[in-house]
């Protein structure tokens, strides 16, 4: 056998040279958690920043036991635990889809629960917490994971706990393992389901009348669980924008070269526009849309496409007869017309579903627009069949129609060839579509992410070992050394309306226009769409000079003296 | 203003911190262009290897002056070169899609040539040539281009050089800018050009009865472009392909993770599938196609969609509802099935032109259907709809369909999930598709694509210096420190039937199934498919312990001692 098939045959299951290599790769720490050199845990005490939501009086009423212990307020990290707890056993899950550096959060917990205590993963998720699907942590797994992307170590899943069965099944697994902790790993719902296990488990689990703790940390590539400077950005954020504006800033580039293509790029994320904002200040495109401007300013479909359109001529004067658009995911549910025309659609088709029975589509539409109002009746007119089959199209048992799978960035495309086509049918407007979403969830982490995870982990175990329950983890200072926090979990429930009744839920940060980050991204626009401005972070690097920026719209918005961080 | 917000200002125009810190990058460099220490030119000595193809004797007859020169010997550096010519003046082109390490040829030529000549850019490919559009490159130029992706320094397009206006409009390109020699920077098409262009431009050209010179370089990121030992990959294909398999491999970790999606990838490469195959290597997913191997094999689409299917089934028995699917863009053109349909279907439509007129799509359909072979008819049916629309379509003005814009990745997904659906109707089965192309580009190089490309472009300026013409440039022994080559032109021609009339073209290096990348593959796929065994490239480094990895296929093909590059 060639010494290059041996190679291969050993670089099966995540051992390329590039995966061996990063294991072995030495994770930048906050100086707090070293005491004489060594890693140890930290203790606690209140910030003196108490969290309130709008909706505090109804969560207190709610959360009697959380609220009692924790007051709300916020912990900061201060010197070594000089007495940490010994002897508990600690769960760990993910929930949700995947964000890069899970696995560091479960590696800083390994290392600073220490061999005085344990760690035991739960398999898939919150479904494996119901279930009792459970095994302990060895060093040699963590040894596996540390520094690696994905969640395919325990894996996950997006069970809500909620019923009095699941809450059931949650505590006989807590009993059958003699559990003193759960960590859950995940973003806004996911931590929300920790607020609620958090006092569901506050006592009366064990025999001894005992409960048990959970603690939270923040994940979601979406980057829409983040609060200020208390918790500066959720984890997997930094990769995924980076992956994408590595791809954006590759295709940016090829515009020039080739000289003939616009690109129209559909970014993950979900509703907010954070990756779309961040990859456009790393990359510098000539259109990007943000969602949250579309909804404050109230732009029509019309308006948005007419934008587009001009940026395209404006180019084609300067020989430019290409560009990249950047679309954020979740941007057809932010254009006002757009939802109302959806919600009058909905309601007609449910009032005249006896009538539509066995009729074309071409039927249906005939007969739907003579009842819409005038307005929706117009903007359906105005688009491509294709769309109007999909707002046709049959509804979930809620009667919604699954918004996400219109194809914006192609919608975008056609309307705007069209807008283009009126205002001067000599430009040349050939176009491409892309969309990033899957390939940004699962990469290696950055250094950042590595970092950050694994600080996060390292904060996780110390809250534990100190007896703390009902917080999330977070870090800020991100540019000085970093600083551990504790967020009390109730002291960001809302009261939102979903699915027809009130919960208590952590609210989705979406973009704020008034935001540093925002605001450089519109002073800088008109630039980036006039010119070839752009430019690109590069594939992520692990090591070198370039591997320690940290995301740009973090920088921004918190005032950092450096985009660099510095643990 | 902030400090983050006048780092932003300052990256503008590719000037972003893993920018301006690749430009800083040291390149490895072979050892033969070192004398006592300086960068100098090498001279030639031929190799002892002529190169033939099946029409040497009728390419020999219309290529008389580059072959009486060259005698299609191959050339190896020899030592430095004790002459080497100055005053010469060299024109530099961009020819068809960009690679990355493009502006690497360039910074290598430019070093090479030093200040006794000068080095000129051709603006946006061949038409610049022909339209006499070029300027002086500078030393600050190649500061900022060095280490970059793209063609973006000077464009590129894909005119074919070959009307007697176009020569001339060269040849006056050269009298103008009194030209020595000019550099093609291509693919197999380009470099045939290329070829031409050195027989035209031989002798007469100046004033004083001279030639200008013509040397190639081998670009591409289909890998189509490569010569066994003499011409181990053309250059972009390593920094195409890790991109792509960082982007699978990113995927292949989301599978577990997420534990419910089949991911259908097609990946760029026209014909050939050494792209496909190279991110199989790399990554190692359940299921791969190759193009070659699917014409040799004579398997019909029904058998590849039965066997992804049985892939999925098995799988799914051992608790992974998940797994991913490459596809080669030019698989469709190897189907044998699949190409007599659509040669079936051009004639008939044809035929039946005046009939079909008026009708429908369902009309021209049944119309068409009952005229088509029986095989033929049967295939037909077996298609989703919106791929029979699209084989209806109206034809180019040759009578061609442009089989590269069928969505392969949805038509093998549709008739995968029927045939699970028949097989076992009670696996789970839900899928994504995705499309890597335009992303893999213009990408910074690898650290192997900056060094190879800026080692070819010594090699080119170092050919020029030695007087040469109608070669095109190379290294073999990646291994080992490197070996500069140069292969006669001429020697690589085959007559092919292209547009229905014969041409002199260098051939498309088609996935040899006997050969040893291909071999490794068939012995393992079968593991790959009934486990998780995957494994990922990572993001490219440019500094660290993973950075020098070659091409997995390159190295098992040429049988080298380390998959780690040595310059």
């Amino acid at each position: 056998m060639s010494t290059i098939s041996r190679f291969l045959d050993q670089a099966e299951h995540c051992q390329s040279l590039f995966e061996n290599a990063i294991r072995k790769l030495e994770i930048p720490t906050c100086q707090v958690f070293f005491n004489q050199g060594v890693l140890t845990p930290v203790a606690f005490k209140e910030a003196g920043i108490p969290l309130t939501t709008k909706d505090t009086a109804a969560v207190n009423a709610a959360f009697p036991n959380s609220v009692a212990a924790s007051q709300n307020q916020t912990l900061v990290a201060d010197a070594s635990n000089a007495k940490p707890a010994t002897g508990k056993r600690v769960a760990v899950l993910f929930s949700g889809g995947p964000a890069a550096g899970g696995h560091n959060v479960i590696a800083g917990l390994f290392r600073i629960l220490g061999s005085a205590n344990a760690l035991l993963g739960v398999k898939a998720g919150p479904k494996g917490l119901i279930q009792g699907d459970l095994f302990e942590i060895s060093a040699a797994n963590i040894d596996q994971i540390v520094n690696t992307g994905g969640f395919d170590f325990l894996g996950s899943d997006r069970t809500k706990i909620k019923s009095d069965a699941q809450f059931e099944g949650v505590r006989q697994t807590c009993i059958k393992h003699n559990l003193d902790a759960i960590v859950v790993i995940g973003g806004d719902d996911s931590n929300t389901n920790a607020a609620v296990l958090a006092e569901k488990l506050y006592s009366g689990v064990k025999a001894d009348g005992s409960g048990v703790q959970v603690i939270g940390a923040p994940k979601t590539i979406d980057g829409d669980l983040q609060i200020g400077d208390l918790l500066p950005i959720s984890f997997g954020f930094d990769t995924a924008t980076k992956i994408y504006a590595e791809m954006v800033g590759n295709i940016l580039q090829d515009t020039p070269s080739s000289r003939k293509y616009w690109h129209f790029i559909k970014i993950m994320g979900r509703a907010a526009s954070h990756v779309a904002l961040e990859v456009a200040l790393q990359t510098k495109p000539a259109v990007t849309l943000i969602s949250e401007e579309v909804a404050e300013k109230q732009l029509s479909l019309a308006e948005i496409v007419d934008s587009i359109a001009k940026t395209v001529i404006q180019r084609a004067a300067g020989d430019m007869n290409y560009g990249v658009v950047l679309i954020p995911e979740g941007l057809i549910e932010f254009i006002p017309e757009m939802t109302a025309l959806l919600q009058d659609l909905n309601d007609k088709l449910a009032e005249c579903k006896d009538e539509l029975a066995g009729k074309t589509i071409a039927q249906q539409c005939e007969l739907i627009n003579g009842k819409l109002k005038p307005e929706h009746a117009k903007l359906m007119a105005s688009l491509p069949d294709y769309i109007v089959d999909m707002l046709m199209a049959e509804r979930d048992s809620h009667g919604n129609l699954q918004v996400s799978l219109i194809p914006t960035e192609r919608l975008l495309i056609d309307m705007t060839a069209a807008r283009v086509k009126a205002l001067d049918a000599s430009v040349k407007f050939h176009t491409l579509n892309h969309f990033f979403g899957y390939e940004g969830r699962c990469g290696a982490p950055t250094l950042f992410d590595a970092a950050y995870t694994y600080n996060l982990g390292l904060t996780v175990g110390s809250l534990i070992l100190a007896g703390k329950t009902g917080f999330i983890a977070s870090i800020k200072d991100l540019d000085q050394g970093g600083t551990p926090l504790a967020l009390p979990l109730t002291g960001l429930l809302n009261i939102e309306r979903r699915h027809g009744h009130d919960e208590m839920v952590i609210e989705k940060a979406l973009v704020k226009t008034s935001s540093p980050a925002f605001q450089y991204f519109a002073q800088r626009r008109a630039a980036w769409a006039a010119g070839d401005c752009f430019c690109s972070p590069g594939p992520r690097q692990l090591w070198g000079p370039a591997s320690r920026q940290m995301p740009l719209s973090v920088a921004l918005n918190r005032d950092y003296a450096s985009m660099e961080f510095e643990f």
